[in-house]
């Protein structure tokens, strides 16, 4: 089958994330869509820094009209920002008939009700996953994961910039001024980053998070704004001396009198784990009748954790157009004749790192046995502790940390160690995961 | 358009709770599938339960084949468990062209391939978002919303009382039998909670969530399976002096060599979101390339949990089968004639609790003024804090934490404190949200 022909609106820091992944995984991702995805078209004004991007894989034009205008274009990906141009390219690539993917929060939040009226008449998909949170993919947990509940609330966790910034305040000991000026330095913030600080961006997002949980048009005029500008670290300090942390939430809630839709800063109970999301992490916590607590979180912004959602939207729709409607998403993700034969590996060969914990007599010598062991074996010691022996005891605790080793070279140091006359048990072992 | 018609097979502790959640958000389920789901044929042993549940709102038989036998049922879901009857259930509900839903995990890891192969052929869906981690919308997440992504690792905590265990044995210092013991009173632990303590249970659900990670067959007889019964408390604390948590972990690889699926106790850095997972609580983290890291958070098991992800599921299908292709899930989640008109709350009507800081003069009087007015607003103080004055300083820092308040009384309140004399400077005030 002929590959899905896109049309991309915009190659900046998102927009080439898009390009370089699509390329990347192109054969990962076509089995599971079903069929090929390509961007085979560009508008950007900077058609140089497009030409080199691309490197002569997709047509660079400078406007925009002209991808839309291409009847062999399927989906067009509008990443231009603002309100402005944005807008009028979205819709006229609705009227064009042509499904839309955006991560344009602000043009949602504001022109959202307009631009969903227009599409579900043509017909055509105006996906956004990339809007709200990045690479989280918290749209979809909510328009499909979470469809059995009667949602309570939404808190969320969703500009980086600021949760950066609150990050630094806290660990550092900072005031907010010295703390922006850390973030644009680091490139965690903007030039002008009145959007961030101001919780515009955050309110952009948790309008639409509201309108998609409660049922309720998009209505960003309607939403409490307040930033972070107007923080001191004096209060950041007292609310950890009272068991908070101070985070800019975006929060919408059901009441019996209306819905509740504001963004502004909140202590949070230091034990909440989204209390626990520093730096430029995003994370929503989501309150369900059935379901209770549930929370995401991720990268909320970048180039390339931003193009995972446009991409993931690309694959739905894709899914939608091809496959037979029983099957749009594989039973196991991948297209049944795309299934791997790659080996799923034995216990062996896994590669991993090791706590250990022996029993041994408490005399010279035990720990340049027991360590030379795990030399002649190439496994090399991360960390060790011992611990002291009380009074008269003849025997203590040697725990060591190793750094990654293959298992089956592991389960022979192991025995050799066991085979010591001076380790007196049987030797526990523990795997150790960094997850990083 | 007349409701989806649902048989469903097992009204336990997951079946009752879809039975009741399908029940009490009937309309807004309604208003997201764009036609009715309903429950009209249950199948039980148990038949005087069943119909105790039902409440004669659906027809109560002994035998599964009846339902499945029924022309009028479009899904059936399958919650009796285990492989031989349920199994066969199945199988059979795919012959007669009949979608089905599942919880059971055990069933997918070891059987999966043949009934995915018969379903496909049939052109039915099978599926089963219940199977792995309750509640939480992973398996959508996987197949869906990280479809950019060459999927780097998964690790999870899976299993909802293994990590009540090791959360018990950490807190309380227990060792694992007492530690079962308790949560066998408490109800987080089955009589025979051998699948779970030996980690077979997370086994079948690594097994399901590396098949549509790496797009391989499930293959349970290759992972690797280890529970935490032979755990001891002294190394859950020398893991913890090591700046480590134990978790029980169902982790899966791509490594050059192939792929890890394994299950065991692993040591997981204390600064790790997932490593502060506390309870029966579940959560999955996953690294893909474009994305980063990922985590999904949630209850993991239990009757409403369990039965969101079900439900989810039946909604799914339903979207499938009714709307138009290109609106399969509408844009704002709910159908477009079935928005709500409900009104956005101004900030003054939104209810919560605050944060006060102000700068007073250190002398006596200054609280009883200010509790005064407080409490003359019916505002309760939760928690306070005074900063000791220095020596020679004749002002200090009052803190106070309230309880929640409408935001206009708190407004009034606060420009009243303003106004007093010993107030010496703009009162901070900052929102206060437990998330609980």
């Amino acid at each position: 089958m002929k590959a899905i022909q896109v049309g991309l609106l915009g190659i900046g820091t998102v927009g080439s994330g898009v390009f370089k992944v699509l390329q990347r995984n192109q054969e990962e991702i076509k089995r599971r869509a079903g069929r090929g995805i390509e961007i085979t078209m560009v508008a950007d004004l900077d058609t140089a820094r497009a030409e080199a991007i691309t490197g002569g894989k997709a047509k660079v034009v400078k406007d925009g009209r002209e991808v839309i205008a291409n009847p062999d274009i399927d989906i067009v990906i509008e990443l231009i920002g603002g309100y402005g141009i944005a807008r009028e390219m979205v819709m006229s690539a609705i009227a064009a008939g042509k499904h839309v993917v955006t991560a344009n929060k602000a043009l949602l939040a504001v022109h959202g009700t307009e631009i969903f009226e227009a599409a579900h008449k043509k017909g055509v998909m105006v996906a956004f996953e990339a809007a709200v949170a990045g690479g989280i993919p918290i749209i979809k947990a909510l328009r499909e994961g979470l469809t059995a509940n009667s949602i309570q609330w939404i808190a969320g966790i969703i500009n980086g910039t600021t949760n950066f910034i609150l990050s630094e305040m806290r660990d550092k000991g900072l005031d907010f001024d010295v703390a922006l000026k850390d973030a644009q330095r680091l490139g965690y913030a903007e030039a002008d980053p009145t959007f961030d600080i101001e919780g515009v961006d955050a309110a952009h997002k948790a309008t639409i998070m509201s309108a998609i949980a409660f049922g309720i048009p998009v209505q960003f005029d309607k939403a409490y704004v307040e930033g972070i500008t107007k923080l001191a670290a004096q209060d950041i300090k007292y609310a950890e001396q009272l068991g908070y942390r101070i985070k800019l939430l975006g929060i919408t809630k059901r009441t019996p009198t209306g819905i509740e839709l504001r963004v502004h800063p909140s202590l949070v109970p230091a034990k909440r784990l989204i209390a626990n999301v520093e730096g430029a992490m995003n994370a929503v916590v989501v309150q369900g009748d059935a379901v209770g607590t549930t929370l995401y979180y991720g990268k909320g912004a970048g180039s390339e954790p931003t193009a995972s959602a446009v991409i993931a939207d690309l694959v739905d729709i894709t899914r939608l157009h091809t496959a037979d409607a029983a099957h749009r998403v594989p039973h196991l993700a991948f297209q049944p004749d795309q299934m791997s034969s790659e080996k799923v590996l034995p216990m062996s060969d896994v590669v991993t790192s090791y706590y250990l914990r022996m029993r041994v007599a408490d005399e010279a010598g035990v720990l340049a046995k027991v360590t030379g062991i795990l030399a002649a074996a190439g496994i090399s010691i991360d960390a060790m502790l011992q611990r002291e022996a009380g009074e008269g005891e003849k025997q203590t605790d040697l725990i060591l940390l190793t750094h990654s080793v293959r298992e089956g070279t592991m389960n022979e140091a192991i025995a050799q160690m066991q085979g010591l006359p001076t380790v007196l048990a049987p030797i526990t072992r523990i795997r150790k995961e960094e997850l990083a």
